[in-house]
Parts: C-alpha cells; sequence; structure tokens
C-alpha cells in the first residue's frame, strides 16, 4: 500500500470514495505477495496493482459494483499463465482479493486515520473479517497502543487485538481464525491481519562513491537508507541526496546505539580494519537479514584473521555476504551496487543467481517476507 | 566523465581552472575503466575517482602540482590491495593516469566546447599525446566532420584523425602508438584516443509496472531510456517520469524505424504474441547486445513456437535472454528491474551470477566495453 500512498491519501482528503481490492492469500506461486492493494476511485482511476494481469480487469469490476454500494466481498482467482503477465507461473497459482469500499465520511476519515499513520511510519496492524460468523468486511485497526473500530463481538475483538499486536511486532501479514466470539482453536471467523510496518532499513557504511550508488539503489528497494561514515568530510548530505539520513559518527558506535532488526540490511564498505572489525563485531550481535562487506579477497581473509581474534566464532563469521554482491564482472559503482541488490534479493528468496533462461521451474520462490 | 559533467560544465562557465586526471591504461584488474576521469578545481575540490582509494590522495597532489604550473605527466599506480578500495583485486592490477591542467582562458574555452559536445551526444573523440616524440598533455578533438588541435605535425595529426574517426565509430577508448609524424607500424609516440559517444539506449517494449522499474534501473546505469507500447492509454510520459522518452507506436515499427546498435539493450516486457512476435522477429535481425523477454516458461515455450513459425532460426533464438533477469526470487517489479538489471551486467561482464562470498578468482572480469 505503501507505494500508492500519495494517490490514496489525496483522495481521502477530497472526500473522493476508494474501493480498496486486497490480496488476502496466495496459494501457488503469484506475482504479488498477501497484501498488496490496487485501488478504484469513484472517478474509476486505479491506483496499484494484485496481480499485473488479467485479473485486474475483474477486480476493476468487482470494485465498481461495491463502489455502488454491493457488500464486500472475498473473490478468489487462478492465476492462469497469461492472467499472470509473465511472471512465470508453471502450475498456476491461486490469490484471494478482499474488495472494500470506503465510501462514507465515517469510512473515508477510518482510512485517513489509518492512512497517516502509516506514512508516520507508526506501526499499525488492520484486522477485517473476510468470511464466516461475522461481518464480511468489519475493521478494527489495532496499534501497539490503542485500537479502533470493532469486528462485531467483544471476545473477537479483544482475541484479534492480541493476535495483531504480535502479528505486527513481527511485522507479519496473513489470515487468522477464530470462534464467533473469539475462542482460539476454532475455525468459524476468517480474519485477515495486515501489518503496516515502517519500511526496512539499510545501513551503509563508509561514505565512499559506491555507497552513494548503493544508498541510490536501496531507495529503489524501498529502504529506507542511512549513510554513516567517521570522517566529516565524507558524511555529507550534499554527497547523499537520496539517503533518508546521513549520520557522521563511529561506525559502531552508530550501530550500536541505532540497533538493527531482523530485516535490516547492512552494507559494509568502509574498507578499513580499524572501522570494520569493530562494525562487524557489533553487526553479528543483531539479528541483521543481510551483512554484505565490501573488500577484496586479500583483505576479507585479513578481516576474517582479526574478526576471529576478536573472539567472533565461525558460525557468526558465515553469516557475512563478503566480498559483497553476486559476480556480475561489475565494474562501475552503480554496476556495484546492482550486484549488492541482487544478492539481497537472492538471500530473501533464495535464489541461485543464475539466468532464468537457463533454469526450468518456478520463477517465484516460496518464501515469507518478514 | 558523463557522471560528472554538470560540474565540469559549470567550472568552465565560472573560469575556474581545472586539472584532469584520466585513466590510460589499466593492467590487470582495477575498479576503474581507460576514460574515467577525477577533476581538480583551483580550490581543490574533488569530482569523480580514478580508482577509489589512496591512489586518489597521490592523483590529487599531482593534481595540485600541475594546476600550479606543473608539465602535464602520466602517473603509474601499482594498485595494492588497499589502495583498491576492496574491489577485489587478487593480485594486484597497475593503473596509468594522465594529469593535465587546463588554466588559460584558451585552454577552458577548449574544454568547454567538447564539454558542450558531450552534452549534446555528438560522438567526439579527444587524442592526448602520453609520451614520446611529441608534447605530452598536446590533444587533438576530432568528429565525424571537423577537428580542433594539433599534436604537433601534419603526419601525426593526420593519422590520428583517421584512426579516433574509426575508435569512435566503434565506442572505443584506449592507446595507440605511431611515428613522430604518424607513421603507423612505429612506437615512436603514445596516443591516447577517449571515445565520447552518446550513453547507450534502453528500449523497453510493454508500458506495464515492471516497465517503469526497469526505466528507472535503466537511467540509474546509465542508459537512455525509451519506453515504447501501443496503447495510448499506457504509453504517456507521466507513467515514466524517469524515462528520456515514452512513444506510442507499434513496438515492432518503432524498432525498425529506430534502429538498434550494438550497445542497445532490449527489454520486451510486451507480453502479448501479437506484440512480441513480430517485435523480436525484428529485434533479432539487429546486433543489439541484450534482447530480454518476459514471460512465464509457458509463455516463453509459445513464443519460441511461434518464432520458429515465422522463420527464425535456432542461433538467433539461442541470443534471447527468455525468461528475462537473474534467478533471485524477484517478486515486487523493483526486485524483478535488479534481476534485469544483473543479467544485463553480467551479460556485459561475463560473470555467473553466484555470490562472490562463494566463489574464488578476480572479482573484475576482464572484458571490454564496447
Amino acid at each position: 500500500m505503501r507505494d500508492i500512498l500519495p494517490g490514496l491519501r489525496s483522495r481521502c482528503a477530497a472526500g473522493t470514495p476508494l474501493a480498496l481490492a486486497t490480496v488476502v492469500a496466495v496459494h501457488g506461486s503469484a506475482p504479488r505477495e498477501p497484501g498488496a492493494v490496487m485501488a478504484v476511485d469513484a472517478e474509476g482511476t486505479v491506483l496499484g496493482s494484485v496481480s499485473g494481469g488479467c485479473v485486474e480487469a475483474d477486480v476493476y469490476e468487482v470494485a465498481r459494483e461495491v463502489l455502488a454500494g454491493a457488500a464486500p466481498r472475498v473473490v478468489s482467482y487462478g492465476i492462469s499463465d497469461d492472467e499472470a503477465f509473465g511472471v512465470g507461473l508453471t502450475c498456476g497459482g491461486t490469490i484471494e482479493v478482499l474488495v472494500r469500499a470506503y465510501a462514507s465520511g465515517t469510512e473515508l476519515a477510518g482510512l485517513t486515520a489509518l492512512l497517516d499513520l502509516v506514512a508516520a511510519d507508526v506501526p499499525v496492524a488492520e484486522a477485517t473479517v473476510l468470511s464466516g460468523a461475522a461481518e464480511t468486511g468489519a475493521r478494527r485497526v489495532v496499534r501497539a497502543t490503542g485500537v479502533h473500530g470493532t469486528l462485531g463481538s467483544e471476545g473477537l475483538d479483544a482475541a484479534v487485538t492480541d493476535d495483531a499486536r504480535g502479528l505486527l511486532d513481527q511485522g507479519l501479514t496473513g489470515i487468522q481464525w477464530y470462534g464467533a466470539r473469539g475462542q482460539r482453536r476454532m475455525a468459524e471467523v476468517a480474519v485477515f491481519v495486515r501489518s503496516h510496518t515502517p519500511p526496512p532499513r539499510m545501513l551503509v557504511f563508509g561514505a565512499i562513491d559506491h555507497a552513494a550508488a548503493t544508498a541510490r539503489i536501496g531507495s529503489f528497494l524501498g529502504y529506507r537508507v542511512t549513510v554513516c561514515d567517521a570522517r566529516p568530510a565524507f558524511a555529507t548530505p550534499e554527497r547523499f541526496p537520496t539517503a533518508d539520513e546521513v549520520v557522521c559518527a563511529w561506525p559502531h558506535d552508530y550501530l550500536e546505539a541505532t540497533g538493527a532488526d531482523a530485516r535490516t540490511v547492512i552494507c559494509v564498505l568502509t574498507h578499513d580494519p580499524k572501522f570494520d572489525v569493530p562494525l562487524l563485531v557489533a553487526a553479528l550481535r543483531t539479528p541483521a537479514a543481510y551483512i554484505g562487506v565490501m573488500g577484496s579477497r586479500r583483505t576479507h581473509d585479513d578481516r576474517l584473521a582479526r574478526l576471529r581474534e576478536a573472539g567472533v566464532d565461525e558460525a557468526a563469521l558465515a553469516r557475512l555476504a563478503s566480498p559483497v554482491g553476486l559476480d556480475l564482472g561489475a565494474r562501475t559503482p552503480e554496476e556495484t551496487a546492482v550486484s549488492i541488490a541482487a544478492e539481497i534479493i537472492q538471500h530473501r528468496w533464495g535464489g541461485t543467481g543464475r539466468p532464468l533462461g537457463e533454469l526450468t521451474g518456478a520463477i517465484h520462490h516460496p518464501g515469507s517476507r518478514p
């Protein structure tokens, strides 16, 4: 939803009724994840997508019906080859899409409040009844502190609030099952819980030319990018116009202060043992998704020796992507940044890095976005 | 040089003396190609880079000396591990760097004229004497029609002009050897010929979401990007704000009219046989560097059958990167664009796509940029 946030907010601000179509479940291989949103406004304008191909045309029709007053509903699509728009389903997946209108002033105000939180990077979960012994489309918005809306019963509200906070904490999105009054271990009501978490962070250490290119591609991939270097002459916002922040500090001091979660990717381009060793010791204590380290093979070997001396064990060392990047023969800073981005994606989804044209099998890998 | 063009032009316009340090030769593996430029202005400000590491500090000192009146000269650096700034030289490469000042009004006017041509995408070659029986730093600027400057003798000028036009036509940059009066098969004078050719083109067919992301990463990699689609509702500049041009035309008609050279990369994201088949027939008649085609495996098989029916032979079909991209498990349009960019780079330089951390051997591949 973050990709179409400005368009959604401007429509809410103008009081324009909207229907939102949200992918709530994916079976098999499909082009978009649960949580992907396509919006249709009262003028028929489309924002975003739920798949890519012909599915959109049908979702559009359902959205128009819902905008015209039809009840919210969940529609299911078997994605055939052509509908999947060339994204490479070998056996076809199925997606389920919830289509719901926000037409009244109250509904638009509720959506506005949610979008404001998302835009302000406040973690917020949205729970919506899909089917069963509660009203399809009933919504409850859950934050760490505070809730808004009801799913129809106190018991269900309480159970879902509790679970949504847990899911939100881990950034997870998916369907939960309950009894009609919130009983766990029953499967009468399906509730889709969508976690809106702030963008994952990319921390780039070492304010060199390659860092500027890496910061740019990090933004392109949706990361909130921080560039950090201890040298004031290098750590300037002018050198990194696309970075969300530029920090002048000793790398390990900054990392220890800012922390890293399981979605954070860390790119160590400092290439100087006096920065690298304490920084990597600190980085390996975090649950970061990826720790890439630039350096020649000789530097890499030297660095491993220094890290072992510093007491880092082999299991921790095995987490390092070093030398950073996929072997593309990259030469310019931009090419190097692509090789780093490619490794980050491959690391997340489990690809082989080989040309798809030389392989067989699924183009999308199973995997769950943390 | 294109990467620092705005900074160079503003300094020329302000009459600020500059020294340009240009990589003129690379032996072994090195981080930047011949032609890479670092500039130092009279205020000591640095633009661009020739390597990445400690080499820059020394080049900076030489540039300051040349700006202060010392003669132009060529300096040689054995790039040790640390100097290479972590770009992975296993055995160390050597680079040779020409450092030359543009201090007088005449010199700055000459540089301005060159930069104007580069900025206007006019192919232009710059020939500079490096050493031998002619004055180091003597320059001649060569276009398809017209020349400027002299290397010191009519014979040398004539031979270099001739060769520079040939190199320019192929976009090649490198050192040529001559006799003092331009005799070929003699090696008395080394002349560095730098081709400034317009950026290579990326042609993106099919104005879908993935095309917008692919166009963005194409610009990032330095391509001049054209997006083409036959559907007026999709082929709009608003949907592709980073593209250099958006063309509404039948894909094969446009490709036949615009052509493609050996540096052009073609990304076919149309995913519809009525567009794809005639487009690919046309694309395979060009010397394009890369022809990537989006589609599932089923679409790919169907497309091959249709192309065979259209008379395309197996050797031509083997040129297609289809399904497009490296196997990274890419899922979002941005991730898919990275997988396409990674394949384009790999195709250019001959990488394996495997993580560098799992490999041994050179991080930079030998290869020549066409």
